[in-house]
């Protein structure tokens, strides 16, 4: 390796402006998301009403057209704060939500304030300092939100809040996410599409075992008490109310029994008549669509049903059409890839409306009449062409028919958002070889029509090293995304030691064809100090299907494992590899999927350090685990087998297992009971404790952190020896 | 260094009949009070009534007589479980109580039997499960203990148990000992003389804030609440009460306030007429001893105050003499030293029965008329031989005259158990040279009378160094004691690296001219490795009167740091020493020395080893640390400067810190608010943590614990890389 090398030629080549500089870790953690990262238009979106776009440059609010190519200024931030009656200023230009041509609403110092173009802000709404879970009905303006465990709406104008629960209490949580954010659950609230109702969850956990987590910033040590349920055992209740505005009044929907079923994917129909909610039930082989009255809490029909052996996941609510009543979209794995379905409520109709070995990911929006929606999905995936699971492209479907346009040709990772009209597409994409793009698209055709920006390499000042996508044969004979970073004075007549960063868990896509190929800046830094860093999808991870998926069910990290050793054996076969350092490293089901290489592979592996790893199932939290291995009972060999608390003494190798202090995800008690069990056995193993942080290390520790990992690594791969 | 060669010589020497094998680590731990401890007779002690002595030998207990060369079987394991009427056979002759000549008591799952010699075993109190803190009336038989919180005291022959108390619970406790074993206090229950009446403490902490222990053995965690006072917060509640065995009625001593002083020391009169407690103020400066009516619970009378300045730390009880009514010895370190005072009960005279630079650490007995008292008591501290309190010999007090004679002669450590009759005392000793000696003394002269065992040298069998007795000139000129352990390979030649062991707090001394200079055993395995063993006894330890013990106050850890660094100092000018390679490994106030020495003088050591450490003195308990530091707001000086997580930024060397994860004494929260304060500052730092240990690793887990420690000093300290 001859590092001089690299920096003499920054000064011999010359289109090279400035000398190189090496990047170093704190600025790979700290600055990945800022200085770091391509440029991008800040809070760009489409005005409402108009297809022409804002975004932030400096302190201006900025407008575009699409026709001209210069463009304008709407409003600067002096401006903005002579508007606001606060005698707190704002600093920076907020984030705006357009509400007509004209007019936005921002938030500034706890207060919702609504600007008017060339006329007065007008302060809407204040909340409480602890006000949480702020859930703004875009029209209204009434802003639900959560003080403690209870509910609150605050509507637009009025003086005080109403509170809409007094239950709230140790046990008794409202109008907040539940099922621990699994089955696509995100938030606790629901507006009805006219504002006039407030559909929220309501839990009820006193049956859950509490877990104490300690703060050790108290004199002494406080403890704060969650609810914790465990991999067949005991689970919350949920509810789902419905708070009438005009009423005052609250009911709950009739969802009946078992009381530990989930409620997912609530949604209302377009015109508020209706509410929906998926029952899934706790075994998640059978998913129910139930429409509900809101106004009597009685179930009206079942829209839906569905089931599958393996499990279900429902991650997105069904979307009910304004335009043609009764008509909703429905998303399905069903036939295996994830796919869009049109329904007619009274089940007279069903179109599937995409289909083919690929997945939608996202419903990017539909044009006002609803004859077409866009949406993101993978490219498809044959056999011989697999990385089209690493790209994202836009798509044009039209509803009536079902007719499939894809509308991006470039590959990459596209991400769009279409204007309130329905004709334009803004496009933001990149790719391993591009670092940024934004551009204007036809909706129709794809074409571009107008370039917003191209983002320069932000590693162009810097000696850094290649990001390789390929693909290997994993252990069922298919083949996986793989990703191989080279440091920049890589040279083929070295072997270098690799440092595998694993993941490979059930929704994860490590692999993408994007910016880095997905990969984190301080693997870029990593490489630098001699080593190859290397990551491959295997069975089990996302957007490849559900056969590939479900591969994994009952016996979390075992095939994983295989496909993960069939990358190493292609390493291996790499004659720059020097295949007696290999390193492995990797987070919460990495972490788990880290111990599970070194106890299942012992002396293949160099050293390995597991963060916030599952370390037995059974510990793990229901709504996650049962889907997966089904409960300890139905499964008690798949859980035995995949307990590594059982293999501790088929360690070898040394592993550092690290927890955050305050892990509400992954629980200490895995790290620590793996830690028991290698001092039961006498096996060395080492450890480190976050303290205060949760199922990741993050702000400025996290520097901290990926120098312990690196520092670990470095010290058993040695990767600038030779 | 040539291992070889030691060997070598091993098979050359004619006087060596085996090849020396080396001493494992696992060995060194395991067996260290087992098959590498120096022979011992087991359970030696004085036959009651007789000159006569018993001890176990294989399955037979053994009775050995001073005038005769041979001892006789007093009875066998077989013969006893044929006098035994329980089901459950005993597996090894008991421990047994000698109550005359030819009857004594054993315990034997889970009952007290009494056997006869020649005749029949009877069993006489059987006791719950879930019994504990036993305490037995010697004569009578009865039985105090504890269920949970709640005393009971079972009368020898009763059919059932009496309960005491009633309001044990979560913050009340009844019968056990209270301030957290500070000031002698080691038990919660005292019978009177006559066994007619039981003091016992009750424990009122619900005023203590709580603490949470983690045990992860339990799915999911179970958290043990635990109530420990942090120094200058509120402090438990102790009362005394007294029991009447024939009232049957329970009366508390009005002790007064403020409820939260010490009381400790409890001792009945010899006529059982009153008890007695020490009063000591919770600022640990005034102490009374008080005499109290047991019927009434009234203060009779305040038998003696001493007060210090700097503190008062009362371990003994007075001690009322049988044949001098109203007399008593109490034991004070006024002068300078601890020493023997005789008083009368109207304190109308005081006689200072020992004095001069030496310390008596026990009283070992008196004779039945009360002339004369044998205690054990270091030899003379003098200007340029301080190695006087390595020493422990056994002196003759004689309690009208105060003239002191010491009774052995021999250098080393004498522990002495005198014959019921006074005549004879048991002197089992040992030193640097000698293992093991167990002689029969005459308590008039200190003539050897009878040779009972001459321990062979345990280690005769095994490669092992050598341990060496010295001084060196501490930080305030004065000589402190010190012990070098050197490899069996050891030569001038070479420059060895250093482990320094330190504890160096109060009431502790680590180097004593015992069996291995009072070294463990593992020190011997890792001076193998190629280390020199250092440890230094500096101000603040131990049996070195109390100007050296308290020059410590209110700055724990400072002036102990400038005794270390002296130490060090001498090391360095050693030319087999090299001083670029020290590391240093303590536990508990170790703990916190080898981080304060690590952080007070960075770029000294080159690794260090905290185990269990006190980081930050106000998360420390409030009878240990007031004592020693005053309160957090009498002395925040003394506090912020001896905070070690303030200075984790100064920390430059490698440091793994360790706790046990159910630590009680010293709790998790030290280790891990040094390295939240580690993260914070962005400082490497290790760790481990070893789930449900206590203050210290035991059991085999050790063998784990101490790998852990010496792989981390080798790792940087490379011994045998020379």
């Amino acid at each position: 390796m001859n590092r001089s090398l690299v920096v003499l030629l920054t000064f011999v080549l010359p289109f090279v402006a400035n000398a190189q500089q090496a990047l170093t870790l704190q600025d790979a953690i700290l600055k990945a998301g800022t200085d770091l990262a391509p440029e991008r238009l800040k809070g760009l979106q489409w005005i409402e009403g108009s297809p022409t776009y804002s975004y932030v440059k400096n302190d201006q609010l900025m407008r575009g057209t699409i026709g001209k190519s210069a463009d304008l200024p709407i409003i600067d931030l002096a401006t903005l704060n002579v508007a606001v009656s606060d005698t707190v200023k704002l600093k920076a230009m907020p984030h705006v939500t357009w509400l007509a041509a004209d007019r936005f609403r921002f938030r500034h110092n706890g207060r919702y304030h609504v600007h008017t173009l060339g006329g007065a802000t007008t302060t809407v709404t204040a909340l409480p300092a602890e006000a949480a879970n702020e859930d703004i009905h875009p029209r209204t303006g009434s802003i639900a939100y959560t003080v403690d465990h209870d509910l609150y709406v605050q509507r637009a104008g009025a003086k005080g809040p109403e509170r809409i629960t007094k239950d709230g209490a140790d046990g008794i949580v409202n109008g907040q996410s539940v099922h621990r954010q699994e089955y696509g659950i995100t938030k606790g609230t629901f507006w009805s599409p006219t504002g006039d109702q407030l559909a929220f969850y309501r839990m009820d956990e006193r049956m859950v075992t509490p877990y104490q987590l300690e703060d050790i910033t108290t004199r002494p040590s406080s403890f704060e008490k969650i609810r914790y349920p465990m991999a067949g055992d005991s689970s919350h209740h949920v509810t789902v109310g419905v708070y009438d505005l005009h009423g005052g009044k609250t009911i709950f929907l009739r969802t009946g029994a078992p009381a530990d079923q989930y409620l997912t994917n609530i949604s209302w129909s377009a015109d508020g008549r209706y509410v929906h909610v998926v029952h899934l039930d706790r075994a998640t082989e059978n998913l129910r669509l139930v429409r509900y009255d809101p106004n009597t809490g009685q179930a009206v029909a079942t829209l839906l049903t569905e089931s599958d052996t393996t499990y279900l996941e429902p991650q997105h609510p069904a979307h009910f059409l304004k335009t043609r009543p009764g008509q909703y979209i429905w998303q399905s794995q069903r036939d295996g890839w994830n796919h869009l379905y049109r329904y007619d409520a009274d089940n007279r109709e069903v179109l599937q409306l995409t289909k083919g070995p690929w997945s939608v990911t996202d419903v990017v929006g539909f044009d006002p009449k609803e004859n077409f929606l866009i949406v993101q999905g993978t490219a498809a995936v044959l056999p011989g062409k697999p990385s089209g699971a690493t790209e994202l492209h836009l798509y044009r479907v039209e509803v009536r028919s079902g007719k499939v346009r894809r509308l991006t040709t470039e590959t990459g990772t596209h991400h769009g958002r279409l204007s309130s009209d329905g004709s334009t597409l803004i496009d933001t994409w990149s790719s391993v070889e591009v670092p940024g793009m934004v551009v204007l698209r036809d909706s129709r055709t794809g074409a571009e029509m107008k370039q917003l920006l191209r983002s320069k390499d932000p590693l162009a000042g810097h000696t850094v090293g290649k990001v390789e996508l390929l693909t290997v044969i994993g252990a069922q004979g298919d083949r996986l995304n793989a990703r191989l970073i080279k440091p920049s004075h890589f040279t083929e007549g070295h072997r270098y030691p690799v440092l595998i960063y694993v993941y490979n868990g059930p929704h994860v896509q490590l692999v993408t064809n994007s910016y880095l190929g997905g990969a984190s800046l301080w693997m870029l830094e990593a490489a630098e100090r001699g080593y190859l860093i290397w990551t491959v999808d295997g069975h089990g991870s996302g957007n490849r299907g559900k056969a590939f998926e479900q591969a994994i069910h009952r016996h979390l990290g075992e095939l994983e494992v295989d496909d993960q050793m069939q990358g190493l054996a292609f390493l291996k076969s790499l004659p720059y590899v020097d295949g007696s350092r290999i390193g492995v490293h990797g987070w919460s089901f990495g972490g788990h999927m880290t111990t599970a290489l070194l106890t299942r592979h012992p002396g293949v592996f160099k050293a390995g350090v597991a963060g916030g790893p599952v370390m037995d199932w059974s510990l793990y939290e229901v709504m996650y685990t049962e889907r997966y291995m089904d409960t300890p009972a139905e499964n008690p060999a798949g859980y035995a087998s995949t307990d590594l608390t059982k293999m501790a003494d088929h360690l070898e190798d040394p592993l550092l297992v690290i927890t955050g202090g305050k892990d509400d995800v992954v629980l200490p008690q895995h790290a620590l009971r793996f830690l028991k069990a290698c001092v039961d056995k006498g096996i060395p193993v080492d450890f480190f404790d976050y303290p205060g942080h949760g199922h990741n290390v993050r702000g400025k520790d996290r520097v901290h952190l990926m120098d312990k990992v690196l520092t670990y690594l470095d010290h058993y791969l040695r990767p600038a020896s030779e």
